[in-house]
């Protein structure tokens, strides 16, 4: 029989003591980065496994997996993470969830929770955050799957849609009703690569039409509907208001069409806006809000059986990538004569 | 030193196999109800602490807390864990969260896996639920508080608030603008009590004006836009229309108004709509719902302090009731004269 390799077994390979290893596994980023590879490649060579907390001590595999979404206040990630549920379910797995209120230091002691708790496998939202984690997770074995991007030049797999093309087909629809004055609300772009991608492809439509990009107006703002009403209360009393809002979410199109009635606005007839998501209150908005229809029902079951097979098997699978679909309603009409 | 008691003792104690001890911890409902109670009895009285998988391995406490909602899709719970989380980061713990779809045997094999996880205590929304799951957190000495209710009968801490009072308000506030021919969409009633409470609340306040409870119509059906958009278009299609539709929550209402719209019907002039929770929603309907706000961020930050003071202290505090408050907007107007 082997010798089951210890964590001296690591320091010694990698020249680090042992409280340097420890640091690594618990607290990566107070562990310098080139220290962490070296660490990482000595794990990786002597097939040492991490023993530590509640996942050392517990069996295996717990059939338990993790997922991280940064807000639960927006249904779109509830109906996501419905079918993901439903998927994993069926095949014998329970799901704990933790939201990140869209703060990385909470998303960072989520994960280290998740995985002290014992998560097989953890479903993250973007490809976004400190690579210190990245490294944690791979030296607690732990596979990670990202959702709601599709991007394979990452180095982990991940499922999700192409936010940068959906907006900026969005975007070609609403200039082919006219629009020139264009103003983009979005929620706030740092550590969030989806927002990112969204106004990008709103600059990316315009290029393409020989529009400076640079002309658009651009309010990031927190996800609501009370800042999306007050970013359009800004938009629409500045001296050129523009004459199509496109938002970064349905929940900030339903803030400025709120807002849009209350300053006795028409829309579409004096402003067009539009959301990305369509959920299921587009449909209940007056006039029903034009958005971009997101695969969240499944992009949840894909995940499902991805993350299963990754934690079963040890499978490193494609990236895949699922159609959105623009949903052309009345929020969306020609621009406004005068304009 | 005492000698720490043991699963043998227990069994001793109460005159039974260790067998079935075990089996009483690891699966309750398997044990016959008098069975589980001479064993926690025994529990008790030798002050045996279960040990099992990783909760008995890991450090003794983890600053875990689990909840167990029903659904995601509701952002109604959202904003109370929300909440519920900001205080519990305050108190150094970490939440994790599962969502039971409403599903008592998932919620069941949630709470079993939070437990197993190493939860130091739970927060489940509603008191209904099988007596072998409550005596399983006995057993494994895990507080539970229930939130979203008040209900000091029961033998647990609740923090919430009395959804039966609240509906009764709401109700005599419909009754006092003339309406007399009422129906209500409500979420389904069973394993659900606080459904229940609301609907008793309707008939309450019925009984309360002289009015015949049982001329109250009652559909129930899932929680949702489609569903409630489904019930308002039986209802008044019916040969004797409700002139007042009252929801069991916003979503319905939401789904109500959308359907009222697609018929031609006007709100409130040809019928009244209200709806339960003052989500942000509520004020982008046009017109705006009339409906109760609950209290959710108060009743998240006072259950972050309550379970983990319970967590820490072992003490059983008493339950709190939070007041709910009336918003009588656009939806609800009186009575039309031809009805």
């Amino acid at each position: 029989m082997t010798k089951t390799p210890t964590l001296a077994d690591v320091a010694r390979r990698a020249g680090v003591s042992t409280a340097t290893v420890s640091r690594c596994l618990n607290a990566p980023e107070r562990v310098q980065r080139e220290t962490r590879e070296r660490i990482e490649a000595a794990v990786a060579e002597i097939g040492y496994s991490p023993n530590f907390g509640a996942r050392a001590l517990a069996a295996k595999r717990t059939d338990t997996i993790g997922a991280i979404v940064p807000t639960l206040e927006n249904s779109v990630f509830a109906r996501g993470l419905q079918a993901f549920q439903t998927g994993l379910v069926a095949q014998g797995m329970t799901l704990l969830l933790a939201s990140s209120a869209y703060r990385p230091d909470l998303e960072a002691a989520q994960i280290r929770t998740l995985v002290a708790r014992g998560a097989d496998g953890l479903l993250l939202i973007g490809h976004e955050r400190d690579p210190a984690l990245y490294d944690f997770l791979a030296l607690h074995r732990v596979p990670v799957l990202v959702a709601w991007v599709y991007d394979p030049s990452e180095p982990r797999p991940s499922v999700g849609f192409d936010n940068k093309a959906a907006m900026a087909e969005m975007t070609a629809a609403v200039l082919a009703q006219g629009h020139r004055r264009l103003a983009t609300i979005s929620g706030h772009t740092r550590f969030n690569d989806r927002t990112r991608d969204r106004v990008a492809g709103v600059r990316a439509a315009m290029a393409a039409q020989g529009l400076d990009p640079a002309t658009l107006t651009v309010i990031e703002t927190p996800y609501g509907i009370e800042t999306g009403a007050r970013a359009m209360a800004d938009l629409m009393t500045a001296p050129h208001p523009p004459t199509a809002v496109i938002c970064g979410n349905d929940v900030l199109a339903l803030g400025a069409l709120r807002q849009a009635r209350a300053m006795g606005l028409r829309v579409p007839e004096d402003v067009s806006i539009t959301g990305f998501d369509d959920t299921e209150l587009s449909t209940v908005a007056d006039p029903p809000l034009a958005t971009v229809s997101i695969p969240h029902g499944e992009m949840g079951a894909r995940a499902a059986i991805m993350l299963t097979e990754m934690v079963r098997t040890g499978a490193q699978p494609d990236s895949v990538a699922l159609p959105c679909v623009l949903r052309l309603r009345g929020s969306l009409g020609p621009v406004p004569r005068a304009a």
